[in-house]
């Protein structure tokens, strides 16, 4: 049985028993936090034993590190798809309409993979420490581009990439189903906030 | 006993004991998250018995109503003062420069605050939505009064204000302490990029 929502978060992961794991304990941590859940809670909301959870992951934390680590693969490769071309006011319009509509859509998957990382441990959180400079660094260069194009009239070339990662992360906070605007106008209304940002409307 | 960090964050809280314990609670809270912390954690952490925690707050959700209500007023009494004056360009530089400073300095406290709403009763939750909906009203009423005086250009106000607010808020999530440039610094590049958001650069 292949859970819609999990296969379009993690269309690469295999078998779909670990793919429905990783979704219960997204459930599961948004519910109670990573501390406060259990292996058992985790494969109770799977439907299965915990021994069937260890055959796909170690522990607690392994889980964890599954969620973090494909979604932060996710969104440097997002970043990174809409940086390309030779207008970088454009790529930045769709880099934060769409970085920004998917921490709406799905803000729960992405509390937990913004929220919950102090829980990895160190080697685990250097893997993602890692994706997250590699995100950074395409929306730095992105802006460097747009300053050298003279679209783009920037100071601070570091904190401004910060500040727009950061605006398009924090609606994962905020965000509910339901909410209005939806993820799509949502993100044309923040790409025009951070076109202003830089200077290029 | 005194604790400066507690005093300067809830000087109006009385006794230091009842402050002692929120200090210990954030602490807790953010090591281990609402749901995996027991009132004997934090009784323990501020040097008390759980029977002396239980003079001050009936729950360890009270302890979490406490430090949400208390930072979600001085958020609101913070960018209530800033706006105040007949140039709203001035006032929101003052506001950013002073919500994102606070984010920065106070990024322990905040995360509590602004992380463990849904932990809130519902009541106490009621209460500090209201605190929240009137603090997104005073940016509403500022940007207004920006486009009035021709000094903003902004589609959609209220899009607007909430991402102003979401843009300082995020700051408690990745700032850390030794984080360059350091509060102050941060606060006024926010107020250039959120100045440049509304078109008034």
């Amino acid at each position: 049985m292949t859970d819609p929502l999990s296969a379009d978060l993690w269309p690469d992961v295999r078998p779909d028993a670990a793919r429905r794991l990783m979704a219960a304990a997204v459930d599961a941590f948004a519910e109670r936090g990573f501390h406060a859940t259990t292996t058992r809670d985790i494969a109770t909301a799977a439907g299965m034993s915990p021994a069937a959870l260890y055959v796909h992951f170690p522990s607690k934390a392994a889980v964890l590190f599954a969620i973090s680590r494909t979604g932060h693969e996710r969104a440097l490769a997002m970043v990174t798809a809409a940086a390309v071309g030779d207008d970088p006011a454009a790529g930045m319009r769709r880099l934060v309409e769409e970085f920004a509509a998917w921490h709406a859509t799905k803000h729960r998957v992405a509390r937990i993979v913004q929220y919950e990382l102090q829980a990895l441990p160190p080697a685990d959180y250097a893997v993602v420490a890692d994706l997250r400079r590699r995100t950074e660094r395409v929306v730095q260069v992105l802006i460097s581009d747009g300053v050298r194009t003279g679209q783009f009239h920037v100071d601070d070339v570091r904190t401004t990439a910060r500040a727009i990662l950061s605006l398009c992360i924090d609606i994962a906070r905020w965000y509910t189903t339901g909410t209005r605007p939806g993820p799509g106008e949502l993100g044309k209304r923040y790409a025009d906030l951070v076109l202003g940002m830089l200077g290029a409307r």
